[in-house]
């Protein structure tokens, strides 16, 4: 490649993101003769589609990083190979998940972004995808922030999503018994033939306070929550005492740049002596070995399955990434720019 | 005494408390020939005024204690003693602090509703004071709940309240820096020279949010909240990474029968990785000779001041419930019945 394909963020996104907020420009590969000290050059070959991503287009939405300026090239949760090193931790060759940019080619600082290295026996698209951000995000939730308790009835939201169906099957090998919140009758029975929910709910046929207070009079102990907003609420009228909600993600308000309010009634919170607790999977840094071998081992033992949607071309990233918030992705989403990532070395 | 005198709740409020939801009664002095096993019978000599009392009045508050039926008498928060006992842990004699109601005798299950010992060395003013339900609520809520750090910077919101001034203390004690909110100049003045807050806020005639970011720009660690609502709000668009909020209380919707909405920007909790968890006094029960123990050694260290405003008369029962709304007592409001509650014995 002479040329370094990029997507610029064009305007900023009033509802879901399409296409023509994005803008294909080739330019020039960036001039990496003389990296400073901490920096990297890296030849990205994989992005991976997550709704966080919206976030980092509206300065609203306060985002844990900077809000991409418009002309800038989209940030990215991304795969690839190190090509240039100015940073003793990478050398020449290694290939690494990071978060970049649309872009081929991206320098960096890998001292104050994320830049991981990808262990031998994984192809990027597996590095990515069963431990990659969103599982690993999963693992954090449940297993570190969350911490449930054998027995524990616990509801997932988005639990047919990325992070969602690895959380789910991570509260069921720990004793849970988990219902999981979708939006469609396939997504739910794939809930349950698939990633062994013990009930699934689809909360567009169905009103999810009220299903839940039938099908779990004695409450909900545990609450892994990506969506926010009316789901949370619905959870929250249902929730035990001591009970715990992992707040993960609130992708009910990531659209429409209007932030997700909290649940209506606080009080709940109080007399249920109820535990809400966000976090970051940047937070756990140190253990992402450990998260990475745990899931691993799982997946190995067969008692995990994660399931990946990879596409190809760079041309398809805006169409590919909108395809997230309509539902029409079948797994974790990403978009193959390089063959070679979804290969083992 | 030959009649047991009480207070009937008469009606709903729908805004403050006031005397004409109230209904006096004269009735006998219940039986206690016959108790069931564990019950006890107590003659209430004091009684302490807290704000969650409203929300008893209130079936929509969802209260943890069960709402007080209309014609029933106001359930509260007090002092006395065994009168007679069918329970082994109570003797005759032995002075209690419990939840029994606006009324000279009360027969209750001490097995179900709490009902606690207090120590010979204490007034009944002094256990229902400075190591009373709202000193313990604050005790239990700082140490055992949010855990700070030495450094923190702490808000305490109602911080001339009687949990709230008492939470200041320990959290000043414990190495925070602190902030308290209240509601008058007058109040932030002795926050500041009485109770040894750093600073204090005064939301009549301040803006909360714009001052906090002011004068912590570095954000807020650790937020003790007894208010709920705009504080709530105003906090969390100025919490620091990795910040504690304990939620100890939501006045701020006591009297209107509307539940407080929670934080309208849910994703600062996630971006922040806070922590907000609500609690009871009741979830500490074995921890309370601890933080008995614990307050009465820094007040007698002169570490802690606490302040009582001490009434007389079961005719102002419901007038002086009243005063608690409307900020016009000064430390925790409590009613004598008996004058004997005053001393040691």
């Amino acid at each position: 490649m002479t040329v370094n394909r990029q997507w610029l963020l064009a305007r900023r996104p009033t509802d879901k993101a399409v296409r023509e907020d994005f803008e294909y420009r080739e330019s020039e590969i960036p001039d990496a003769s003389n990296l400073a000290p901490g920096h990297v050059l890296i030849r990205n070959q994989l992005f991976l589609h997550a709704p966080t991503m919206r976030n980092w287009m509206d300065p609203a939405s306060n985002s844990f990083y900077p809000t991409v300026g418009i002309g800038n090239p989209m940030l990215a949760t991304s795969a690839g190979v190190i090509v240039k090193s100015n940073n003793p931790r990478f050398a020449e060759g290694q290939r690494v998940t990071a978060i970049t940019a649309w872009e081929d080619y991206t320098i960096l600082n890998a001292d104050v972004w994320p830049v991981r290295p990808v262990a031998d026996e994984l192809s990027l698209v597996e590095a990515q995808g069963p431990v990659g951000m969103n599982a690993l995000t999963a693992y954090m939730g449940v297993v570190h922030v969350g911490r449930p308790k054998p027995g524990d009835l616990a509801v997932v939201s988005g639990a047919a999503g990325s992070t969602g169906s690895i959380a789910g099957q991570i509260l069921k090998i720990l004793g849970c018994r988990t219902i999981g919140i979708a939006g469609s009758q396939d997504k739910c029975d794939r809930l349950v033939s698939e990633l062994g929910f013990d009930v699934a709910i689809n909360y567009k046929t169905q009103d999810v306070e009220k299903t839940l207070r039938e099908i779990a009079p004695e409450g909900v102990n545990f609450f892994f929550d990506n969506v926010g907003g009316d789901m949370l609420q619905a959870v929250v009228e249902n929730i035990a005492k001591f009970a715990t909600i992992v707040l993960c993600g609130q992708i009910a308000g990531y659209n429409d740049g209007v932030p997700v309010p909290g649940p209506r009634n606080m009080m709940r919170l109080i007399y249920g002596s109820v535990r809400a607790e966000g976090f970051l999977l940047g937070d756990f840094e140190e253990q992402i070995p450990e998260g990475t071998r745990q899931i691993l081992e799982w997946i190995r033992a067969g008692k995990m399955v994660h399931r990946e949607d990879v596409r190809s071309g760079f041309d398809s990233l805006p169409d590919t990434f909108s395809d997230l918030f309509t539902g029409s992705n079948d797994g974790t989403l990403m978009v193959v720019t390089d063959e070679e990532a979804r290969t083992r070395p």
